[in-house]
């Protein structure tokens, strides 16, 4: 059900050919309240699709009515044409459900530089029929057709005391900080005012989605958006609900991860003894991007040294010569030295774990990456054609 | 004849089992004077190996007699018995040279974590059995002996007014500034004191191998060495030396990029009109780190979208919607959108030019990188088994 567990929102996903698939490629989801609350955070590319550039301003004053997604075509880099699509697709949406074209937010996912007229009049004729459809049980299509690379749709819903959260994403490749690439729209019928939906939406994010970093590369397209519509009439407590918040986003991206193009290997490192957090997510990422690390994962073979010598280009504090390194809980490394044999380590299921000892503090923090394959090449060597 | 190309220096190549192939795998090159003047510079990672902590501190009186070099293992993260190895193997080294081992390099390459009991024999069985070899033809047979993965010896020589520089480079892989991952010994028979030496060696890689970046990954084995025999009795202007010297490190550094493991594309990223030459390297290097960028030039798709993604994750002076972007000499996009047809653009020569025009100052620098490629992400699965 994903966007539409909550109550008070209905959604839909249609198919106007965006997709040479046939799939279905412009997706709508409407908040039909009372609350029209939103907050949404943004890829910190500098280099900013248009829909990015619209949303950004629209989610200023905290409402947000509806948000119309396609896939299939990034309208990035489209120019001035590009950004009046967006302007026409908020107004043809805010038209039709009778509110301001400022509290419609828009997300497009595809190749960066598609946005010609033919991309236009299909968005547009997918918005018109995708309102048209919208309804209470459309979550599903609507996670259907936001997808691109992605080999399933990603939902998650969790529901306590009166209240749900339910979200959708998509993303499968340009997975990195950021936020990771992907749209996610997240819905609640948790009673929030604006700021406090802005504030959970950030907590979350921040130790979530911005610590997926599947290939380092980021997105300019990237946007996750919160809509609280109230339906529930509950206002749970503060942390209450960024905790509920958190649990759904790292579901989504966790299943983002799993569905990362090409992988063959979930890969979670977790930094422990860090002397604060920014430093184990510092040397996390950084052993997450390093790609002879990265093809070592994939081919089975625990080459420590490679984390080694990926932690050593860090600013963190720790002694280069006093890391203890951990694969699938046999410790490789201690003490700047080999410890148990490469051949005690067991990496053949896809799920890897890294457990980096920094011995010097109480911070940790977990980066969620994958592996370097054959098949990530394969897809992203043709991708455009 | 790399290394023996210059008068004043002896070097020999053997074979002492390091390699199972049984190639040559220890390499001398002795300085026979009348100057005993060096300069070193090493990696910036703080994971180093023992030969770079033992050759940090050798190098800083400004004399080297001479350098041993090995293949078939790096020696770090080795413990102190690997400090020991290196320690050894100068003193060998030493003795059978008549000087003080602290005016000894040392330079190891292979596996990290490799540096055992066995490895420790052998070069120290190599470092006699070379240094009894070594003589002035010796060049090629060293830079045969500190090949790893490199299909082929990388050699320069340039010769002008009575004086001769000459080079010998290994890397294939984990090659990434500060510097690419390499051994690199260059010899001279110009007359120059240590601080010329030193300043000629820092400007020369500055722009030559601190701006190769095959695959974003930092060695902890690099080092670059200067040897100074003055054997000619010509003392060059600085420029002049400082002129030949970079133009001795750019032919090693390309021939480095050619050898890049799996690459199928040496891509040269020029960056121009950029604000400050650090923002120039910041944005080459941006787009050389980009594994979907140069997975789409394995795959000869002018994905320009991804250099744009890429420059925008930077922190450099630039309107990202006033970048033009050329793939081999087609505009493939300016102003912030799309410009030449993608089909006017032809990737399928293996010498890739992808010229960035930043618009906003006068600067420009020159990043060396390689596509992502099927054979990269296997043979560097497959390294250490």
């Amino acid at each position: 059900m994903s966007v539409t567990a909550a109550d008070g929102f209905e959604a839909a996903g249609v198919a106007v050919g965006l997709k040479s698939s046939g799939n279905l490629d412009v997706a709508v989801v409407v908040n039909r309240g009372p609350l029209k609350v939103g907050a949404a955070v943004f890829t910190s590319n500098r280099a900013k699709a248009n829909p990015i550039l619209w949303s950004q301003q629209a989610v200023q004053d905290g409402v947000v009515e509806a948000v119309v997604l396609n896939s299939g075509g990034a309208n990035c880099f489209t120019g001035s044409f590009g950004f009046q699509t967006t302007h026409q697709t908020a107004e043809k949406a805010a038209e039709l459900l009778g509110v301001g074209s400022a509290d419609i937010l828009i997300c497009s996912t595809g190749l960066i530089g598609t946005g010609d007229e033919v991309f236009r009049a299909k968005v547009l004729d997918g918005t018109e029929r995708a309102i048209a459809a919208a309804s209470a049980d459309g979550g599903d299509a609507a996670s259907l057709a936001i997808m691109t690379t992605d080999s399933k749709p990603k939902r998650s819903v969790v529901t306590q005391g009166g209240w749900t959260i339910g979200g959708m994403a998509k993303g499968a490749g340009m997975l990195a900080p950021g936020l990771a690439t992907m749209l996610v729209v997240i819905t609640t019928d948790a009673v929030l005012d604006a700021s406090d939906a802005d504030a959970a939406l950030r907590r979350a994010t921040s130790v979530t989605f911005d610590r997926l970093d599947s290939d380092g590369c980021m997105s300019t397209n990237d946007q996750v958006t919160l809509m609280v519509s109230g339906a529930s009439g509950v206002r749970p407590a503060r942390d209450d609900f960024a905790d509920a918040l958190t649990q759904v986003c790292l579901e989504l991206a966790t299943q983002l991860q799993g569905d990362a193009e090409g992988a063959s290997h979930d890969i979670s490192i977790e930094v422990v003894h860090a002397a604060s957090e920014p430093d184990a997510v510092e040397v996390g990422r950084s052993v997450a991007r390093n790609n002879l690390f990265k093809a070592a994962i994939f081919g089975n073979d625990p080459n420590w040294g490679r984390v080694l010598a990926a932690i050593g280009t860090t600013a963190a504090q720790f002694d280069p010569y006093d890391v203890d390194v951990w694969m699938n809980g046999v410790r490789v490394c201690s003490g700047g030295g080999p410890d148990a044999s490469r051949d005690d380590v067991d990496l053949t299921p896809r799920s890897t774990r890294i457990l980096i000892d920094l011995k010097v503090g109480d911070a940790s923090a977990t980066i969620l990456t994958n592996d370097l394959t054959h098949d990530y090449v394969h897809e992203n060597s043709a991708y455009a054609t």
